[in-house]
């Protein structure tokens, strides 16, 4: 289990990183995630920033976001950010029906993942433009 | 490299399944995938008739489930469905600029997949409901 | 690229296992993977006593291991493996049939371990004994 | 944790799932990853008329079966489908020593994986045609 | 839950394999790893005369050697041997700073990984040699 | 296949992280990874800022965090990271007999990772503190 720092024990460079985090998501605490690692405040800033920048609203919208996070940590077997982005993606507007598709379309995109790669199938010159 | 098998020698069966992609895709022809595995027409078939099923529009747009589809197959690392899938992509409207947000989060989400690994954070319980 | 170690070249030590794979296998030349770490012998002694060892007949036959072990790579992604198993597998009686239902069973396998891991299933009491 | 519907609170086309999947396997319940996604019927459906007809006798056994859709689990890390698939195992007959030389497969497998990749491997030409 | 076989309930074998273990690591006990592949002394032996052989110093430091072997275990998603080498790293002298470092370059390298497979970058002529 | 950016196509931003990574790394040029990215700037300089700052010397000494990065890679099976990573590992100092022991250690976590997650053995209660 990891060593949780919560705010009262942490360091000032951590601290300022958990108040943008609590600004930015208009929530009164931090996850579990930030507290186990912000005892490194160095890469507890790093990610924060990147997070911050990459899961913006942009060309694609943050529930889309939230979609394609959720995607990535299942095919990562990522308990942990299936459950956090899960609860993410609700708030952004996720409804069940969504989140139905969502699973049905990452299980097939595994299952021809590994049948192409079993059947060594090259890419179509068509698709390589 | 697999043995392609092209409509005219396909059997009954794969010549079915051709058809109705080609219907369904409205495209001269299939892609590869297709005919690497048409030499097994039932898995051809099942394949064909579950992609056909789960990529519908539903809850989420034909898009949406095309950038998941490639989220998935970045995670998997199969290049040939990430070229696939971005052809498919892009037809249905993703821009340049959609195409590098969606690498920004699969990046950010394969990098704090591995930390949430690495440092052992169980779930919080806010999450699990 | 690897430096590929032919057997003129390579030491006594790597000579001897290149010897063994030879006898065991019935085969005129060992494949490239052998020739790829033939400069440390003591990986090469080591990988192939232990590849002897397990790949050889027991409660399992050597083609059900073949399968097991194309199923393995294909989950890996490991082109390589795939290929070299897949001869090695049709050299024990794979035939093309045979081949596509293990490509059909790993392609479902790999989805329903998608979707398990998306819906966050628990494993039922009844399997824990 | 999923949400798990059991039959009686099951709509229609889930409980013509549920009492399919009993009649073929021969079992009173269905175990709950078929619970899990019950609220869900047209995923449930299609991932168990696929099952079925890809976990079918055919070229292959159905111990075989089994033991490739373990080892694809172990490689992918899904705890839920190694539990289950194991007991379907042993309920078509795998033994402890058999499932001892699985995993030693499994395990060797992965590890050659590796090396292949880290060593940067081509295909021989002999595994080309 | 696997059965874990205990120092007086192995056979010869693994108790001797037990007692090599316990002899190398100067440690009162195994880890439940092992008692978890005592029933299958020929994948016990074999497995820790490997690593025995793997682990031992040599151009690499056991320290590195550990930090490496944490790295695969993240990046694999095994929990228990994040753990288990966690605390063997410990026992070689890393520190709460080493193991920050190391998590954040395993997950840059996750991130840029996939940055690598989305984009689909071929290898420089540069690094080919 | 990417489109790859030199510097002279580069905007204004793009050229600015370009300088800056031929600064650090005392290069000419840089590797085709930043010219696939720098259409997207952003992505570009916060991956180069966060790996700038991660691969710096600190806990870990620059060689060990070139060998984590490759083993990383190995385990995701990134053939590019592999190559450019194995580059960076030998400016450092990397031996050939260095890069043997890095891979027999990443060889053998894969395998001990499979066998802990087949026989789904639980952390060790001594781990966890």
């Amino acid at each position: 289990m990891p060593r949780l720092t919560d705010y009262d024990d942490a360091c000032a460079e951590a601290r300022a990183v958990m108040d943008d985090i609590r600004r930015v998501r208009g929530a009164d605490d931090v996850n579990d995630f930030w507290k186990a690692i912000a005892h490194d405040p160095a890469t507890m800033r790093r990610t924060w920033e990147s997070l911050k920048e990459v899961m913006a609203p942009g060309a694609l919208d943050p529930l889309t976001k939230q979609l394609i996070y959720i995607a990535v940590s299942v095919a990562h077997g990522c308990d942990y950010c299936i459950a956090s982005h899960r609860a993410a993606a609700r708030a952004e507007g996720m409804t069940d029906e969504m989140f139905g598709e969502l699973m049905a379309v990452v299980g097939m995109a595994a299952e021809t993942n590994r049948l192409v790669a079993g059947y060594r199938v090259p890419v179509d010159a068509a698709f390589e433009t």
